[in-house]
């Protein structure tokens, strides 16, 4: 099997090479990352500069490894469409912190696998929700999860090709892991999201932050609520963001000819 | 009715005006855009620096404009959670470009819309498909479709609060416009994306560019022919990126305790 890492973190962030270490003995892989992190950059491209790609040799488990100065969706277009990689799957991450709910939007980890679908590659985004401590246990879940006989790898048919897995892995031990859930998308609210400062001239600016919301719900079919509570969540995405259940009412009303 | 305008072009966009101009004598009109143009930024976010605003006077329409040194996302949430406004809707555009198909993912136009959806906001975002010299076509359709009676701003129940209205205009003259179009997203493949060129000290770098390939299909329920074929496309937009008709298939195989 041809994997193709990619990341947000950037090239020399430790979860990509903790990702490629991982898939290297179940095929070959490439690895491509963002030379400068992109965190929350969602799923810009770089339309109005050129981009420049370098190989690199961070990565020794992979035939290939190489950093474009873009975002991680440039990453994954170059890849196939500027060096001609033919990869069966596209991997991304993994990628340190969650990427939970409605903050898959502004998610590099999950655009970059997003942009693999769009080029028609299966896709996979792996994140470790808490620090590097916990790298380990998400290395380790990607193995169990995905790689070793019956993993969902070895079962295309659990991938859609109209959208990817979004994988969350809670940062614990891994013996402290209660199990897996197939999860739908929750609503990631924050908490006092501006903080506005006066820099040393008197003028005013804003730093984005904020603290998530706790979730008051313990549904476990909820991505948030299932990673909380300790659970490997799984949620798949659609790539088709058509609203198709309104289409049929809004088309009776709506449609007019020569307006 | 409290309009909270935004986009991707930058503040000192045309099109940003004549969506002000538009809606001025409709209810009042706040404008936020971003200090330099953000095409292709998607639903970027700026976490890793401060973000400044500042009040600017482009948009005499309208009762406060500003502009935000960040992303249309940025911009959007800055007007809301920064700075406190209530708008009923956030509109965004009036865009000079389309935004079709698989490309509204790219698209900063569509994400400062699904930013207001974020918030809880309705939204509705604009583009025309084209250079400015039909943006009077856009202005005159938006004022048409959306806000003279019985237009859709009249009828809250054609906007959905799960999701938005994404609109695209063709670049056509006033009287060639065919009709209305409510459809579903298709699918915008691009031919020849990268150009690969080489600098003047002999290193090789690559333009992101390409052009759509032509649509095969005559399907006027798809928004890319729908457009082409002269109509104004209306594809409703849902913000829940779960892949829902998986979700139980992929449970009854996946779901364990303890692994």
């Amino acid at each position: 099997m041809k994997f193709l890492v990619a990341n947000d973190d950037g090239i020399f962030a430790p979860g990509i090479k903790m990702l490629a270490e991982t898939l290297a003995p179940f095929g070959t892989v490439a690895v491509v990352g963002p030379t400068e992190e992109q965190s929350g950059m969602g799923h810009a491209i770089t339309v109005h500069r050129p981009l420049r790609v370098q190989a690199v040799d961070v990565i020794p488990q992979s035939a290939k490894s190489f950093t474009v100065d873009g975002t991680p969706a440039d990453c994954v277009k170059m890849a196939v469409q500027g060096l001609g990689l033919t990869p069966d799957i596209v991997m991304a991450g993994i990628n340190l912190g969650s990427n939970l709910g409605t903050d898959v939007l502004y998610s590099g980890t999950v655009s970059a696998a997003m942009e693999g679908v769009i080029l028609g590659i299966r896709a996979i985004a792996v994140s470790l929700c808490g620090p590097q401590t916990y790298l380990s246990t998400a290395g380790h879940y990607v193995r169990k999860i995905l790689l070793e006989d019956p993993g969902i790898l070895n079962q295309p048919n659990l991938i859609p090709q109209d959208g990817l897995l979004n994988i969350n892995i809670p940062a614990v031990p891994i013996e402290e892991v209660k199990g897996i859930r197939v999860t739908r998308l929750g609503v990631r609210k924050y908490e006092n999201l501006f903080e506005k400062r006066v820099d040393p001239r008197g003028n005013t600016y804003f730093w984005m932050g904020g603290k998530p919301q706790l979730t008051e719900s313990s549904d476990l079919d909820i991505d948030i609520v299932a990673v909380e509570q300790g659970y490997v969540s799984i949620t798949p995405i659609q790539f088709d963001l058509t609203y198709h259940s309104l289409v049929d009412g809004l088309q009776t009303i709506l449609n007019k000819e020569y307006i």
